[in-house]
């Protein structure tokens, strides 16, 4: 039995609630059970320096938790004066998983910066964020399809992610704050609606782990990407 | 006529939604019209090295702002490795104006930290922070009285903060960002439910402004703050 | 009775010496009683980057603290790598403070950096700056109105800053450390010498004030400008 | 065929030179192919804050590359002022892989830091690192276990790490330069020498993958490691 | 013939001026010619952490340059965040210079800190530091010997520092900017009052020198010591 | 006798490995008996910007010491964040002393960095750097002459650097760690083949020197350069 009470295969209760803010091109507030994060993603007409002139536009995310998003206060990342290594490898594999579904060729010679701010952190944040990242990008995207800004749509597929892990001896899907402190192993999949794999990512925390299990955990995320994927179309309405 | 169709006098839509985040001893999501911050209090049961071992407490408040709560995004503070000038500005201010109505000997040696992040920006961050910032914090001391952690009520009474403003010479209470960017002079103001004044900062942005000026701002803000006192007393059952 | 035995609406000796170095284009050593600032104006040929190509010069401003200015000696902020909040909240304060008496388009595409940094500290260091500034900024001006390379004089007239505070019950004139440490509530005003308020700031510091207490303090500050535009009307020649 | 002229399962030439620097505990150069990384493990008789009086150790890893150690100069982080988020990401896996295999209890309270700087890199740096890492800390452990400052061995077991990536549509073991800069999808693994894996890290660049492509790579990586397992066995002697 | 009329072996103008500010223990304005550092030093009941419980006292020093003391303005390091190489190196020269003469065990268990801030630059900023300094801490260290908080002088006797160089193929002593820019080799010397040396440095910019060279720099330097060591004495009153 | 056995003329067992690693346009691996440093020289096609469009070349050296090159691990300069004093204080030595031997007109508009990287410390680190570094700076040039990139050759002679102290009353020649944390004053020389000198840094480290102490370890000092220049001709098979 899970501590939440969830049958292994059971995502957390799910919601996307897409313009929570109104000045960002595309936003959406997505919850993970108790995992809340703000993500907006904001059109700059500018690309970042390497690629200018090259005709090809650009997808970026950066990732921050409020300080009290979690259940004792961490120091602010803006006052300490640099973000920390988890920061920058959780905001890397979020601009990597959305440029995976991206065409940046069709997107033309634009920025699309995706920020994902956590306001309440229950394991599964950066999960949670790739989910919402997708949902915000799309709005902002169809934005500038029907402003004619660009021709062609850019996004080939939905991508999700969703955290799997071994928590006593059962492999699990969407883990909370409880079970990822003291799950095995546990890996985060990011995988796109047609089925595909965009990264996969398992961490033994104190066991190993086989091939089975890493199997295992693959047809978990199957299931709960599915679920999500659900919910990001009815979100953005498609 | 105000830009919003308001009158000189008339406040923006304003809610305070206590517990709007579960980890923290106190919180607030706190709205001026579009403007909204999200407050938490985080009771720290260290002071800070200065006050060790003096038998008094601390309050103090940290200000933030995600990228993309204003009309065009800006870059993440702790990203670019540093706290801009304003942020600083503001968050001393929120600080002193809390520190104003608590006594630190009744709070004991501990220390609580407010947060203001701002979720969207729509002039008046400053105010709604601190205006939210005393719900935040009356819950937080509300949980350690329940818990007989204090034995007396720190709070001596309620703080609230609201700008005011001359535009096209006009006098007009709580202005927006429309009226905030182009208004001759501008001040705020930290008034207790008292009738004391904590703070005055009035500042002409191209045009001066004279002593008559200054006492018209006042009035005005004691309008305002009168309003925000009884949504504040109603957010924590008072 | 005031522990340096001044009376209540008595500044302390003023004095400022033009040109004390000499490869500024304009410089004075400002003294109120014991705190002496050093201030230097420097004129940069460009604009920052959000004025290029816009017709209309600039003026800003920078602050410090020799790290043994003080009684006991502070780091020096070069050394820790940043500046206070303190430090830059001053440094805003100076910069809006000369640009409310300059005509920024009259000034021409160029930009004048003025440099305060206090020497020897004893209360009062931000209004010294404020006051020494505009002596600096004048010289410079001058040298630019002789030399031709501006047509119309861009100053529209004298500004000046003093503090004000309530100690021991009393309204007072021109705080120096020991009054600064112990006032129940105090302030800075900033005003030019047509009789108009550019920025007025009182924080009550563990005693709130009312009204009637704000308009004693603003009283006296004009007392104490009066006297300062005088001095800094010698100082120029005018 | 591949740019090299390597079988698709066929590793770089392997070496690890054990002591290759005398004041570290531990050290040895570790090469794969062109790729050539310098580790040292030092001792430290004290723990991390969190981790005092605890009666454990700690195993912690930092990464770094000459500037030079690339096909163009990159900049020097100590110049920049700070560590790229990849660096970051690369010591954080280490130092992960480390502790999988290492028991923290029998290590007793002190702290082993190994530092993998790269001295030329032509991918695979990462997975260089992490093997040669081990056998520095081997040696390391094997002093202590000498001078019997630890009782009992705290290493489990071996632990090594190599890149496998999809090229062309085949999937290829330990990707040079060449390789890693045009594979479709690439990943890491981290395994144990009792068969376990640590650490799977499989990301699309450009193509994404499937449940096949995923196991295919860990097939690959177990024939890699075991090459790497037994080169570090001859080098430590074992 | 130098571009001030000086003959080779001239001095600038040599002024100190003790006590020039009242609240370091020790301060002094030093000026060679148009070189003026205001020169204090602070006595800190304190070791750094290195030496505590060595019984024995440190002397250190930090150097900077106010933004116009030069020419042109220069960037405040305080804003950009970090000192220069060059800072650096000159703080840590006047440290060691002032190390040479001092015995650190009969200062007892405290600090002092000499802070040299160069109000405004004609070359030699470092030799007058280091001549100021001495006078600096000669004071301070009075004041500690007439408090008994020190039984025994802990100066052993007098440092001083002046430049030579070689200008258009003539050895001249202790150079303004304009010799110093376009010196084909140019050095500082640190001596004593009883004839020793305490550093020499000579660079070649441009052109290389020969011991020769380095000879007639020594020689120069004794006689501008000399001067300044009589200077020293009067300013101190010994 | 000195602790390694050596006369006081002798240098330790020298030697530079051309072509240490591979990408680098010059590199080498320099050794000063224990001391050793990996040194290499990277040709950048642009000048800083203080040098375009003035039709001349830059060589510039950067430094770094691994964290465990030394006896004790020394903390990572990029994790810190910043570059210690010595280290800039080495860095600039070692651009100088190129600069001081190549004709920045012949070199064309182009840079020359060269990094030094202290693999292993024992003393003598930045003269073993700067002895390398011509090797270096001389197979980049060769290349660059080769490709007639360049038409004449911009270096004019060798330069080496060699430390020299005053040991136990003994003026010694290149000191090594032992040696060189006891010595009473030490220093650095740099020589040109040609008989030159471009740099002498010899400071008190405990106790002073004299004019004969100075002669004589600059006798020394060219007793060592010989002996590096013979070895250094021979690594670039001159």
């Amino acid at each position: 039995m899970r501590p939440s009470g969830r049958t292994p295969d059971q995502m957390r209760q799910l919601t996307f609630e897409p313009g929570f803010t109104r000045h960002a091109e595309g936003s959406c507030l997505v919850s993970f059970g108790d995992t809340r994060v703000l993500v907006t993603a904001s059109v700059d007409e500018k690309v970042p320096p390497f690629l200018r002139g090259k005709g090809q536009g650009w997808v970026t995310a950066e990732y921050g938790m409020l300080p009290r998003a979690t259940h004792t206060r961490g120091n602010r990342e803006a006052a300490k004066g640099k973000q920390s290594g988890r920061t920058q490898e959780i905001q890397r594999l979020i601009g990597r998983s959305l440029r995976a579904v991206v065409d940046l060729q069709k997107l033309g010679e634009r920025q699309i910066i995706v920020d994902c701010d956590v306001i309440q952190a229950d394991g599964g944040t950066r999960t949670a964020s790739i989910s919402g990242a997708w949902v915000a990008l799309r709005i902002a995207v169809n934005k500038l399809l029907e402003a004619k800004a660009i021709a062609v749509d850019p996004i080939r597929t939905q991508v999700a992610a969703v955290s799997c892990g071994i928590h006593q001896g059962t492999a699990v899907l969407d883990l909370d704050y409880e079970e990822d402190s003291s799950a095995g192993s546990d890996g985060n999949f990011v995988l796109t609606a047609d089925g595909a794999i965009v990264e996969a990512q398992v961490t033994a925390e104190g066991e190993t782990y086989d091939e089975e299990g890493l199997l295992r955990l693959l047809r978990l995320a199957r299931i709960g990407c599915s679920e999500i994927f659900e919910a990001q179309r009815k979100a953005v309405g498609q």
